[in-house]
């Protein structure tokens, strides 16, 4: 079954780790929309910007013109703790579907935070410390990010306070225990402990809580506590920056072993896992170096690139946070009940929105029950259980490795696996009992939701 | 904090995988005792065990004189799929608690079972699927031995039948689900397909079922099915060989990086991970190459080689295995209820068993909050959220480092980190809550089980 050449795995020795993230926005000539005040209207500050988020991370936000930003030794010894994550020949799944097509995927569950959620996290972290900050504030949804950065503070011993959307918080208490037991605070959202929170209260007594409201708390608490800042696991360019270890590792090992990708596949919520992935390929293809198709997958229920609009609008329900110029379908919508695992934001990173724009990515839009289904192939095959969100990509590399067979074609795949769904098992549970269904949102409620986007210039 | 000599992580190369298993039976000039039928008193013959075993495997059960066995092609291909397991230097586990000691730990949990438990359970099935066989049954606690034979069969188009504990069953459903989705189908035990179980039900209608009324199940469905045989997770001698991958590795890569344990700890419930780890160091000190200090850890609530006898005792509640020579609770012994996490075996592996007898090896128990308080600090400094089973581990490794700070020794300690907690966040949660507490049994507790022992010879 072995090619002999390739090995199953490919892990770099810590010595070819990167040592620099790198910044796609300085090789694109378009660069995304600068974020906008809400208030004015106008540019950002970084003063503005600095009450929210650590100076450093202000800086690296944004600056569209740096390449190559250092990463610090502490980071860099911490990355070491988990990382090289392996780029893996999916040998067997090519056998199982029986195509020519030679598939690779960047598996990044190896380490506890499940996901490559950790590779922002442990940055943000670092730079809080530095700025000598007590603590930091965050949402999390079903806790992958949380958990990431419940890691990453106790590592530096920093004050953690995670908002936890209320549903997750009460009918999935396994990753809230996992956080506690890195010392970190976990509060149900909404609470009382905040403005925006008790506000929402009032107005819907009975609500389960949404991300976009997490946020909103998150915010407060961190703009209103002396010594704390509020910190974000996507959608932002810093994170995306930070996320670039995935790529550049992947990069690294398949120059080393003469392996050039056809197509590139990542799923996409945020964007944090895709952009990273794919930043040093598009690199390369924004220099005019080299050509690669890179596909974004997104869900049917949640379709922000594929069905959403171009504009500008609020990263969160309590509009407290800075305009972003990106890919959205209204700070408003909420992905169906019936959704599983992640990928339920209603916009999309600005890099990954205008990379997009310009024709330079597709996306493409995948039905839940269809993903469980690749996922549980995946699973049966290659031996890891993924994470939902990972299984949006699989179901799309699946797709064009028997578009090869069809062909005959034998072109290299590569996607990220970003994680593992241990703490999806409820989600899985319904697709082995076959009461797993899709919701595809109608014209009219995503064109409702559009409608209340701010009104800009 | 890097030492640049030593990686944090030393991954071998697939090349440098072990090709054959360390039988350490060989090497010992003092054997285990034999495997005994319970109705004649005499050594179980190859065609008994035959119809319980599949014939390969009763082969290398009985075999104590071949120090190694080839591992075929198939599983060697299959152990590609998650192996190396990385040997990692605590570097910040050494740094928390000040020690000069060198810490190293083989970490086996990267794999979706969680655990070191899929390098035997992927023998076991290649050798049934080799003899034709149709499926496999098995018994599982908690699930991880289950997860693992669901995987395993998953890959070699093999049936899976799994009993398990009913309580797990119930209030565990996530490790259920994993292996439903790997198709495995999960019976609650005890349960009404099989005699035993409703033996069982109808004197304990009530009962939460237990791990040795799974195993009888488990073995009669086996042994009344045409096609299919038993797989146990632990405690036999077959299982052990296969688990010396573990040590095996470990010694290649220590022996590459010129770093020579003077400590070797495991956790042991039935042997398997601790018996795998040590085996090939074992083999040096019987040959009187080297010197070595081996360590079994084993939970105070459930302590066979620190409190049990060395006597022939039954490896099931139902009574129909083999006698086996072993260090005992008896096999009535049940752990008190509030024990979390695995090594709840009454028993242990004969080999272990033979060598702690022959003063070869120690053993030490420890109480389970002391084991969680040790988990927790190995989380937040080394990352990994470890397994109850494996903590025991950590914390006796804690211990050694700590003398070693006392005296000023540079000791190298290896331990074995055999799985993660993800399935086990409900005993952490009763950590965090301040709720886990501790159970030593009696002296009289301990003497009534044992009384119970089989008379033999």
């Amino acid at each position: 079954m072995a090619n002999e050449k390739i090995p199953y795995k490919i892990y770099l020795s810590e010595d070819e780790l990167p040592k620099q993230w790198y910044n796609v926005r300085a090789d694109m000539k378009k660069k995304p929309a600068p974020l906008l005040n809400p208030g004015t209207g106008k540019p950002v500050t970084p003063e503005e910007l600095g009450r929210v988020f650590c100076d450093e991370l202000v800086k690296q936000e944004l600056d569209d013109t740096s390449a190559y930003i250092d990463i610090p030794e502490e980071i860099q010894s911490f990355y070491k703790m988990y990382r090289p994550a392996p780029l893996v020949r999916a040998y067997c799944l090519e056998k199982a579907l029986g195509t020519p097509a030679k598939i690779y995927y960047k598996f990044e569950g190896n380490n506890t935070s499940g996901s490559h959620k950790l590779n922002s996290a442990i940055a943000q972290a670092y730079y809080a410390k530095k700025q000598g900050l007590k603590g930091v504030t965050t949402e999390t949804g079903a806790g992958q990010w949380g958990t990431a950065l419940s890691m990453a503070c106790s590592y530096f011993d920093l004050d953690c306070r995670v908002y936890m959307v209320k549903v997750s918080y009460e009918q999935k208490p396994f990753r809230r225990e996992v956080m506690r037991t890195y010392g970190a605070s976990v509060t149900p959202s909404p609470s009382t402990t905040t403005e925006v929170g008790r506000k929402i209260l009032a107005e819907f007594p009975d609500t389960n809580g949404s991300l976009g409201c997490a946020i909103s708390e998150a915010v407060e608490a961190a703009t209103s506590t002396e010594g704390y800042r509020y910190v974000l696991g996507s959608v932002l360019s810093q994170v995306l920056l930070h996320q670039t270890v995935i790529g550049l590792e992947t990069k690294t090992a398949m120059d080393k072993y003469g392996i050039k990708p056809d197509i590139i596949i990542g799923c996409a919520g945020g964007g944090s896992n895709l952009g990273g992935l794919i930043a040093p390929f598009m690199g390369e293809k924004l220099r005019g170096e080299a050509d690669y198709r890179f596909i974004a997958v997104e869900p049917a229920s949640c379709p922000s690139l594929t069905r959403g609009v171009y504009a500008y609008d609020f990263c969160d329900t309590g509009k407290v946070c800075p305009l972003q110029k990106m890919y959205t379908l209204g700070s408003g919508f909420m992905p169906s009940p019936n959704h599983a695992g992640g990928l339920r934001y209603h916009g999309m990173s600005a890099i990954l929105s205008e990379l997009y724009d310009q024709g330079l990515m597709e996306a493409k839009s995948v039905e839940q029950t269809a993903v469980f289904d690749a996922a549980q192939k995946f699973a049966r095959v290659e031996g890891i259980l993924p994470a939902p969100e990972s299984s949006h990509a699989i179901k799309a590399a699946i797709d064009e490795a028997l578009k090869c067979k069809e062909t005959g074609e034998e072109k290299t795949i590569l996607f990220g696996l970003t994680g593992t769904g241990y703490f999806d098992m409820y989600a899985y549970a319904a697709f082995n009992d076959g009461k797993m269904s899709d919701y595809i949102p109608s014209d009219e409620e995503i064109a409702k939701s559009v409608a209340k986007l701010p009104k800009i210039g």
